[in-house]
């Protein structure tokens, strides 16, 4: 069967690190489906590669791989993990870029990576993602198990907030998680969490929004307003702006 | 045999949203091949994206997918295509995007994508890329015919102007329709169009350049010249600026 | 075997030229894994595109092809050229780009790519990385050989200066020949060319820095730090900057 490793870096798209990495992948399993999810993670920010992988992981199948390299503490002690996350495989550091995709995928299991034999045979103090994660990866999709990776990882290191919004009566408060190319700010809200049947305010820093549009088609040009984009969150755009 | 996919999108390369097709293109099929074309088409300028198409569609093989997605109209009533271009399946919205191929690949079908059976079981108003067109790609590799997608659909969305340029007597009226990174000006006005064995002057804005040069190696370094492009399009450069 | 073919270029990503050579790779076969190296090379820069090289082309395997196309000189007479790297064949114009991989790989044998068979049908002036470089590399995946491409070609074009540095009596002068993006300046100076147990001295402009440090975290936010990067070279580095 075909099978695909996603990749999700701060090294910017165009960094010798990503193809250096693809090396790795293919030298062990040359039939492996790499996707880019995305190379241009802020730097260092283990928050917005959070989100992505909380966006992109679940929407895998069971089977999947996912390279997720955002590392600010490589060359510290640091482990990388390997987890379970109800059959797709999430590989990269300790370091908190779990934590939303574990509040909607449940973790099977989760290994430090530490046998030498499935890292390459000089693991340099800097790149940890080509030398340590990237061959995991690769053993992995050849049928190596996680067990043979390394031994059991039980304290894993979580972001302090939650993704989820604060909820309080008849107020939801969440943040901007993310904006996008289109000047279009995403929220942590969910159109699940928003009452049925009701009147919403959305109230943005001086901006009020009275009511939900369903799509930018059916308001005017230059109008603030505020949908359920197609993520599944609540996002205030500015019709055709 | 191995199938190939082409998308064409304004969503931005880095965009979650790409991922997320990716993830639909390879849950149904995952031994397909995803070329990205660009995810850079100037936000919801569908003129842009079907140059680019014209550009691409025709050099891969009958056999292969193309997706378009520039959706300025997503979550209105408009349909989502699956036109046949001699062998070639272009899925796209019904907005114009189709104009410019199908000016040199004739179209041999054209159905609308309204089978449920072949969408995400949940489709969302502004998604209609991730939820309807991409499901119908992978499909269709899988050997899903397009009349099992939908019904046919006979009048489909063309832009105003054809990308030929106006003919007039010793005089071609073209266009610039796309500027390189290198700067240079790209117009629609194609060499076999151009009188052979004759002068030829191209006037363009203030400047007026006396004929045409075969590459940029033969002149001299802040010359303007102009030369037929290796798209086959006349352009107008600056030799090493 | 799956078989993997590499580009580089400097023809930006989102560009039609690269969807271009890909229809034409993946025309000729279909099952051919791509893998973008970079196409941001800096426009028409060898020497750039020569150090990408250095540092991809030997991490993967033999059996391996190359494609690269930074080509200042297309249209001229120059030849482009299959060189066949301890395993590995790379396929670019004959100007220079060969010059630091062929520091590390031996060349075992390299040929022009003259044979009309292996090209396309119509070679343009300006995109001989579509009409006889793609084309070449597709066809030896498929089996074809290098002395089927074209004859013998023994005088090919190198850089005037090799990658490695200047070594004099207790002293490297070595250059920054990357800047990554995360601003850090990376020099052609390699690990083992450091004394060791030896105390190392870094004048970089007029900035001095005493010894070296093993990775970013053991030292304070600020700090500029000398370091071997994780591609093996000398890096000057702001910690966190």
């Amino acid at each position: 069967m075909a099978q695909v490793v996603t990749l999700t870096t701060d090294f910017g798209r165009e960094s010798v690190y990503v193809a250096q990495m693809k090396a790795v992948l293919l030298g062990i399993n040359p039939r492996l489906t790499i996707v880019d999810v995305t190379h241009e993670v802020p730097p260092q920010d283990i928050q917005a590669g959070a989100w992505i992988l909380r966006q992109i992981v679940p929407r895998f199948p069971p089977g999947s791989f996912h390279l997720a390299v955002v590392d600010p503490g490589v060359g510290t002690d640091r482990p990388c993990l390997c987890a379970s996350l109800d059959g797709r495989y999430l590989i990269a550091p300790d370091n908190g870029l779990i934590t939303y995709v574990a509040e909607v995928l449940p973790i099977r299991a989760m290994v430090r990576l530490e046998n030498p034999v499935y890292r390459l045979p000089k693991v340099s103090a800097t790149f940890h993602g080509r030398d340590i994660m990237a061959p995991a990866a690769a053993w992995l999709s050849l049928g190596v198990t996680p067990d043979q990776l390394g031994p059991p990882h039980d304290a894993w290191v979580t972001l302090p907030e939650r993704l989820a919004p604060t909820m309080a009566e008849r107020q939801i408060h969440g943040r901007v998680v993310f904006v996008d190319r289109f000047g279009n700010l995403i929220t942590n809200i969910e159109p699940t969490q928003l009452p049925a049947g009701v009147d919403v305010t959305i109230t943005i820093g001086e901006i009020t929004i009275h009511g939900m549009t369903k799509t930018y088609g059916e308001r005017q040009s230059g109008e603030v307003v505020a949908l359920v984009n197609s993520l599944g969150y609540l996002e205030i755009a500015v019709v055709n702006g």
